[in-house]
């Protein structure tokens, strides 16, 4: 693997491979052991052209623990300001030295063009609404740890699905580790083709899942919050009541507490929510290891 | 010591001992010995809700200086822009491995919360007119290096106390440490009950001080510099001049200079402003060190 | 050399010294080889008054690459938002331990009067219209490497020279370094009084030159760009189609593509755009070591 630019090209035994090694390191990490410094002497450049604090953080300390020097782009203090191009400010990022490029954007498809820009390895770390797959990446590992495994799951994707890059990322991870998909939500914020099941319903399969993850509704990307969304799709507590034993609840956050998810619920026993953000950093780890090896 | 919130709890022994480590610690910077990287591996969060150059610069460098992987939410780009609670934000930093916070933040009590919140370490590195622990505790360090000794010397803190963190803190570190405090300034901006003595005429205790400690007039938190305060309060020439000799002036900075200190009294051999901000890093080494070890 | 303010304090020994030294840590860089951690322990301030991609991260990671600890003054938290006049702010970051300061400033002679305030070395990193001492010994080392020299090469330094800090540094390196310097652009942008030639007519230089050196427009300095401009000093495909066999193109960046440089020749195989870049980590990796060890 040269970058992760999105999911789909990675197979199940690829994604199998990150989930496994990503959970040896979580293990590491809570066991308090020192991460070989693979990426020692090398320099991972955050490039962060969204405002971002868990997923810039996280790569941030997964590129440290990995001994790497780590540069951050802060587009507000950017010489994009000076009105230079985005192909230039990259370009000189990775002239500096740059080895590996972390790139989030609000447009789809600026990860591709940096990698093509620069020939540099890429992580996305989420372009507009398509992708966010080291998100994916990392809830894959929640779920395995929690169940023991990906395959058979029941996953229901709730809420702005058009909007939302983590679910154009978990569309094609989860499945392809074998999980059955359902997305959930108003018609108008699902895609019109899709390959997994889509339903305006959720009280109609609340309580045959194991999984409910509730997307955030994306109001900086044109999503609107009313009462009716509210009262159809958010996460309350009596909808909650109707979950399966032990069925759990997923939220890449932030959270909108009280529209997508009632706060008792995001504090509720079900809701792995802090697990996911655990599991960011190993998860980023290996991804970083991996790039910086060149391995394919 | 599991966190550093007020110095309310520590007695005199142990304000003793974190200013002897500190100013152990001090001897050894100026020596240019490396430190001990005992946070090696570890993780220091620098969470600073309220601008700040010389806190986070100081706590910034003492956490590297002692091996840990520094991550800095900057509330500009943080998430809190997208809508997510103070509380999500710090469990989000919390969870994806930060070992000790340090938290600045314009509210009472935010500090403690985190705490609370995330059961991990946490620095007070400025909570509203509260606190500012490590402040009092550099300034110990900075009056015993002076001095040989903080036991029986008179300090007045002159100012808009009621504003002031860093009174906060010293009214009781001080006077644990034997100090003998008089607070003076305008009623209106002393504590209505108050353990120390307060005194509304500077010219009546200029002349008997061995320290006088001014505050800055905190413009943002409702502070108004008027001449009448400069006149009655400010640290002019000809007061200063009316100081015991070996007498010496502090100011926790930033200094408006003009206002509660005159510019030739800043610069005056009396100063010691320069040596409370050279004996931040290493006391906050001796804390961040103390705190890390998980001692309690 | 206790600071590096000014490149009109360098003769060309010194100047040779520092372009062979950076060609050869960029060859160090380019075989992946570690450098010596030098700065180990010590601590490198980047104190970036004025906004800055390019050259903030090179100095951090010619910092990093040579095991400085960084700490960065981010203009838009600094204290100076709380009045703190610029002297207090520099000293309080000397006073916390800096042992290097990286200073851009948009007024002239900042760097100076930093150096004279705290009396550490200081690197001007750009200073108002008139220096970038690093940016000249970079092209310096550029020039070096592709064409094995800079002495006997004819060079046109083209634009708002009176406006351009590079021009300022530059006009001193390269007929230093025995380079024959051409200044080109309107009157209005020429300086009064120069040592170099100065001429107004790019058309009748650009067949003889063996670097065209294009300067930024500084529109946020007052320069306009208009048509005219475009026309007479842009350096466009036609025009460069009249460059000699071998002649090249330099621009400091960020670029103004379409205005003083065309796309299509910023992309052609004549620009050394992305060298400059690269050789900037490796040439301030010699000057900050050069200033950590105290030689003179």
């Amino acid at each position: 693997m040269k970058s992760l630019l999105s999911v789909r090209g990675l197979g199940r035994s690829d994604l199998e491979a990150l989930v496994t090694g990503a959970s040896a390191m979580r293990d590491a990490l809570d066991r308090g052991d020192l991460a070989e410094r693979t990426l020692a002497g090398r320099c991972v450049a955050n490039l962060f052209f969204e405002p971002s604090t868990r997923t810039r953080l996280s790569f941030d300390l997964a590129a440290q623990r990995l001994g790497a020097n780590v540069v951050t782009l802060n587009p507000a203090t950017a010489s994009t300001a000076k009105g230079e191009s985005l192909r230039d400010t990259v370009l000189t990022v990775s002239a500096i030295g740059a080895d590996i490029l972390v790139v989030r954007h609000d447009e789809v498809g600026v990860p591709q063009a940096v990698a093509d820009w620069t020939g540099r390895p890429v992580i996305n770390a989420g372009d507009g609404v398509a992708e966010h797959p080291t998100q994916a990446l990392l809830d894959a590992v929640t779920l395995q740890r929690h169940f023991g495994g990906v395959g058979g799951l029941r996953i229901a994707v709730v809420g702005d699905v058009t909007h939302s890059r983590v679910a154009g990322s978990l569309i094609h991870a989860l499945p392809t580790l074998g999980a059955q998909l359902t997305l959930v939500g108003p018609k108008a914020w699902m895609p019109e083709d899709s390959p997994v099941e889509i339903i305006t319903d959720l009280d109609s399969v609340v309580g045959e899942m194991d999984v409910i993850y509730l997307l955030r509704v994306q109001t900086e990307r044109g999503g609107v919050i009313d009462d009716e969304y509210v009262a159809r799709f958010g996460l309350h507590e009596i909808r909650a009541a109707r979950m399966r034993p032990g069925a759990m609840v997923m939220h890449a956050g932030p959270m909108n507490r009280g529209v997508e998810i009632a706060e008792e619920v995001a504090e509720s026993p079900r809701a792995l929510v802090t697990e996911q953000v655990r599991n960011g950093v190993p998860t980023r780890m290996v991804v970083l290891d991996l790039l910086g090896r060149g391995a394919t």
